[in-house]
């Protein structure tokens, strides 16, 4: 089953990463990165004992070198497969800071992350994606998916290297979209705008129903339905938010 | 069946309204609204045929008088029934003259059906999408859908009045998106960017592979799928295009 | 003199339409309408008796017969001179209430006076503005310049039909400056984000510096400045707002 | 005069620049960084001959330590002036190639100069901005400006990385914007939306008229204006198109 479509999600951590790992993990053989194996290990097993086929892959989607150390490991497990999906999860260290007291280190620190790996991913993952287009039996078109914010579309006082990565993102994104559509590949971006329900976010907004946050499974859902979007109906931008948030 | 979640979908015609109502037919009681009875009469018959209840009104949505009369219909029917989705699909007479060539008239056309006519449509099915977001068995939040187009985000040349009530018409769409998400209605609306294929389009991109047009069911599957979201992911915004459509 | 070029300021108030006016009136004859006599009289005098020349005629924008009448006094009295500024500052009815609450004709209301009213004062200016545009003396390209408001861009809560007018006449002025700007008029949309300070909003931020609220002047200052901008040159829109605002 | 504010420039070519540099150099001792001598040095003797103050300082934005050099030969000549106004009109090298052929170093070219460049030049103006926004005696509020394109609101497909950049740099813009106007500084950002006439652009659109072109002078002059706007009325964005363009 070596031409078999693949799926590879570059930024699996416990919330919208691994929500889509396991969405997407369901229909094809998937590829999880993160730079630490901590982040997909148990999911990588989770997935394969109930039927599907995972490998994660230690990646830092900032490195050229990493990201190529990792796609020969994928053609290694899964023979230079066509990609089906692709999805950038990936996020830069989020850093608030009063503009004068942010370092250019703190500033860049999203770029790197953000913008320059979603371009190192989108050039790894677009051969694939390009392949899978020219199957006529591809059942869904190849479809690339970035992960943006709020920070996305405005960008606030003091947050200015993590809105200008996201914005930068927004951009690629877009360029791609316009490049790839018409040799069949599917771009899009999420705009997740609010508070996605995971771990590290168990404190924010408890005294609210549940209603307040972002459920990482739902963005999966709606990615999952981008994906099966038909080449008559690209959707090259979503939004995304809870019921109760303020916009 | 009286309390059964009904849909309504207000501009029936051979395109995305006849879609969207057989996609949504196929789920609810469906409601079909045209001016022209020709319009749904044939795909009320193919619906209660394949084991669906639909029923058409000729409703001018402009009119205050004419959707009241329907929603007494509506009523009768189907007894108050909780409306699990209402789609607003009707557009003005869509005019492209010189600004100074253009009648007030044809400038308002746009308006009256696709800014007012929405607000009347609104304020009829709120009552019944709240009454269904208050249902705890109801499968998926209530969801009201706006069919918008290029021209609600860019203005073109000669195209000042169905741009403006394009522009009017999304308004409409996030002022209630943020009234109502509170109270659990999903709000959304759709830009439809490029040539639908339809009978009238028939002629259009005839040199141009088919998916150069988009496809009236594939945007009532973006429809339904907007639908299924849950209260902790809303989208509000989504563009649809074709892949070969220049963006 | 009757060929010297004029300046016709729509929606003359206490605020910025008599700000407008009297910077227009410091370099052309200026034309000055507004429904209520009492929103223009005194300053038409101030003009005149401070060496400019300004008539006020009493006028319904949104009443293509009360507009036609004007530009017949207006001919009458300037003798069809060209138009070297048109400037459209009239805003129907501000109405906030639950969708639900709200009238069909509250809702309409601003659609009738913000996006109908400015696009029967574009049809009656944009004859003497391309006559200005023609003329090889011509200081500065003539200018249509519109007032818009924070709710141009953004469309809040009960707010639905201020909002979905504001985006409406936003549209227009963007298919007018497409259109017109190869012809040589400057077509300019301003987002107006703040109080501005005029008697009506005088208890409003009381307890804020004056620079939370926008100085009318300050921003008849900046349609000046827009007036100023050469051919090769155009800026469509600005926003505006003042040093405090939250934004 | 050592307390006198001054204006500095970054980016000053034979362009939007000079012109810039031109203007703002007739008000305020003025300061040109650009990285080649060249395209400063005949400019500087220029402002000095004809009665104003010019220094020129060969500068790397996206390098850190010139910048911080440049500050220190700036601070010995002015003595920590006030800053007037900082204006930002660098741009990285224009890539345009399709994504799978861009290498990763032309990708993030144009955001090392437009974004980080951007990012430490706003942190080295910012306290002199601050200082002239505190002295009751400035004239007009300290402005800062950033020279955006197209590219800033628009990714066409090939230029990923040039519209990343702008976008980004768009974002920064507007998060200093909302962080340092409560403390008197106006930060505008400029959409310049076509061909500046440039010697560089001499042969684009050849055959048509001048208004097919931005006029670099008319840009400093527009730059020139966002400076005079008072605290009740900061512009945070404007366009800039000739009239002949296509938008």
């Amino acid at each position: 089953m070596a031409t078999k479509a693949i799926a590879i999600v570059a930024g699996v951590g416990p919330g919208t990463g691994a929500a889509v790992a396991r969405k997407f993990g369901a229909a094809y053989p998937v590829v999880l990165l993160a730079r630490n194996p901590e982040n997909y290990e148990e999911l990588v097993q989770e997935i394969n004992k109930n039927g599907g086929k995972a490998i994660g892959i230690s990646t830092d989607v900032s490195s050229e070198e990493s990201v190529k150390a990792a796609f020969t490991k994928i053609n290694q497990e899964y023979g230079n497969a066509p990609v089906a999906a692709a999805i950038f999860n990936a996020s830069g260290r989020f850093v608030r800071k009063p503009l004068l007291e942010m370092s250019v280190e703190d500033f860049g620190a999203g770029w790197h992350v953000s913008v320059k790996g979603a371009f190192i991913f989108s050039q790894a993952t677009l051969p694939g994606l390009l392949k899978h287009a020219e199957d006529s039996d591809a059942k869904h078109p190849p479809t690339l998916i970035f992960t943006g914010a709020t920070a996305s579309v405005k960008a606030n006082a003091q947050m200015s290297g993590f809105a200008s990565a996201k914005y930068g993102m927004r951009a690629l994104s877009q360029s791609i979209a316009r490049e790839f559509a018409p040799k069949g590949v599917h771009v899009a971006h999420a705009i997740i705008d609010g508070v996605i329900d995971i771990p590290r976010t168990k404190e924010w907004l408890k005294d609210q129903p549940a209603e307040a946050k972002i459920g990482a499974d739902d963005i999966a859902e709606s990615y999952w339905n981008l994906h099966l979007q038909s080449k008559r109906c690209f959707t090259n931008e979503i939004d995304i938010r809870p019921m109760l948030e303020k916009w």
